[in-house]
């Protein structure tokens, strides 16, 4: 009998660091015989002028085809006439979705220990509109939109994840009582969402005393769902206490089932090349991608793997206090398969 | 020969615990012997229609007289037709900067242990505009409004008061990557302000990274300045790493020399009349308007006898694992004049 086809998924490798830590996650999955079949796609070096940036045609049609794709990090060249590469991909493929899973990692030790929420952030508008401008010299203005479309949008899917992950609570991070028309919106769309939801608690914190929670006792929280800036911040924050980007996993997920899972790390120039890098943002988001085409099996042997190899502590990049280089990490990594 | 006629001061007890926490501060400038004769005045209850609020015409006057305040926490009644009773003293008494000393508080043991900033916000515009519409339906809008002219205020008095209190380093925090035109412009005064401080090392950095530095590693940090919104979050995640808004200090700069000092934590109307608050962050709030008046001799030994008495754990009120009254914590306070 002959295997069934492998899964077509985009990998963008990205600049910097992003090449080798790409080799990585090629290498830990051919070990735990992923099928998966990579259609690789490198950034431009001149701009596209069907996507206005240095993002490729080419790529952006990839991801649609496959619905599932891996970002290394990319550094968005300088210069005008152009847009940025991170919000090309989410305007683009209207990525709505930003989930960024954060737990404490075994053996790893920060100052908290009881990390484990998932902060889920609109990814297409809110203070992200792009639209600026001067009203007279020295006055300007930025528009933040908030959209009943697009807020119902990331919250089904946060309840959707909060139910199917099993997570007990949802909380709708907004600044209400400032932004009573944007934010309010946003909630009134949580709580409509929230109603066909009875099993999930549902909560709304305001930003300012959500960050103040969230460094006291991180515990107190579940899923967040919250708009784009917030989401930027909080996402932020919250890998600071488990380590940092480095350590993190994220994947953007877009109208017809598309998943783009993504480090969210800096490119890192200053060690690329060197075989320094630390793979493990990478591979984490790699696992998202595999829960969201269902290869649970392979997703959790992986991620077992990742965090045990972190936990025991033999094998550690630079990063997180060892000496091993990428590729004996990646293979202490194979290792534990 | 008759003693200096005492400087007058306006004192908003404010609700809730509010009272019971003021008459602490009260009894502890007395027993400091400070020369301040306070003006007292309550929120009223009904909307004052020349302030749009229940705040009184009359309360205002009081500070725009005595140029220096102090005010406990205010519940802004429900309800519509009148403003936010903390948003009508920011833009009645234009008190364009929120200054929030942040320091770890010796013996009082948190996650943090080097903690010792100071954030500095924009307190009169940004995201606090007012300004919001529907534009269609289910597309509401909010304006952020930047100008140089309170930018540049808000970073002038950053830099005198690194410079006047020995501090080193101006972090300017900003979303200047996606928001170029508004923090574009924040960024750029700042600059220019910079630039006459040759002596404070001037830096900027994106608000999801500075949350993240700031819970990784808050020694990272000196003076913090920054648009509205973004102090409101990042001046309560500084206050989770040293205990929370019960602990923590903040006074509002206005035009003309004002200062009104104030707790920014809730009025607690569960304890309150019971004896039970915790009127530390009220009263290390009076210790900043002292240092306002240039009374830095009491400033000092009032200050150094609230951390003592925290230091020493006796007398701890119970939101700090005591079991002290308020009144106890506040004549222990007194002993260690
Ligand atoms: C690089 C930047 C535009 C981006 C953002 O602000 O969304 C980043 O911070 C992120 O969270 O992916
Ligand atoms: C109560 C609220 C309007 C206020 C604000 O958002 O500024 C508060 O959070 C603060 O920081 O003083």
């Amino acid at each position: 009998s002959s295997a069934p086809a492998p899964i077509k998924a985009t990998l963008f490798p990205g600049d910097g660091i992003g090449p080798e830590i790409a080799v990585s996650v090629k290498q830990v999955f051919q070990a735990a015989e992923v099928p998966i079949e990579w259609e690789e796609h490198y950034v431009g070096d001149q701009i596209d002028p069907r996507t206005q940036s240095f993002l490729t045609w080419e790529s952006l049609e990839s991801v649609r085809r496959n619905r599932v794709g891996l970002k290394g990090p990319m550094a968005t060249p300088v210069g005008k006439g152009h847009r940025s590469l991170n919000l090309t991909l989410r305007k683009e493929l209207n990525l709505y979705a930003n989930v960024r899973p954060c737990y404490s990692l075994p053996g790893y030790k920060t100052r908290y220990d009881n990390v484990d929420l998932v902060t889920i952030r609109e990814n297409t508008e809110g203070e992200y509109s792009g639209l600026e401008h001067q009203v007279v010299r020295g006055v300007v203005e930025s528009l933040k939109i908030i959209t009943r479309q697009a807020s119902l949008r990331v919250a089904e899917y946060a309840f959707h994840f909060a139910k199917t992950h099993g997570r007990e609570r949802v909380s709708a991070i907004h600044k209400a009582n400032i932004m009573q028309k944007t934010d309010g919106l946003f909630l009134k769309c949580c709580r409509e969402v929230a109603e066909k939801y009875p099993e999930i608690t549902y909560e709304e914190v305001v930003i300012d005393n959500c960050c103040m929670m969230l460094v006291k006792n991180p515990a107190l929280f579940d899923v967040l769902v919250m708009p784009n800036l917030y989401g930027d911040i909080i996402s932020d924050l919250c890998a600071g206490l488990v380590g940092g980007l480095g350590l993190t996993a994220s994947c953007n997920i877009g109208e017809a089932g598309i998943a783009l899972a993504e480090a969210v790390h800096g490119s890192a120039p200053d060690i690329a090349g060197k075989n320094l890098a630390n793979p493990t943002a990478l591979l984490l988001s790699a696992v998202t991608m595999l829960r969201h085409l269902e290869l649970y099996d392979k997703a959790e042997r992986i991620q077992d793997a990742i965090l045990n190899t972190i936990a025991e502590g033999k094998y550690r990049t630079a990063d997180l206090g060892g000496s091993s280089s990428t590729t004996d990490f990646t293979k202490a990594i194979c290792g534990h398969l």
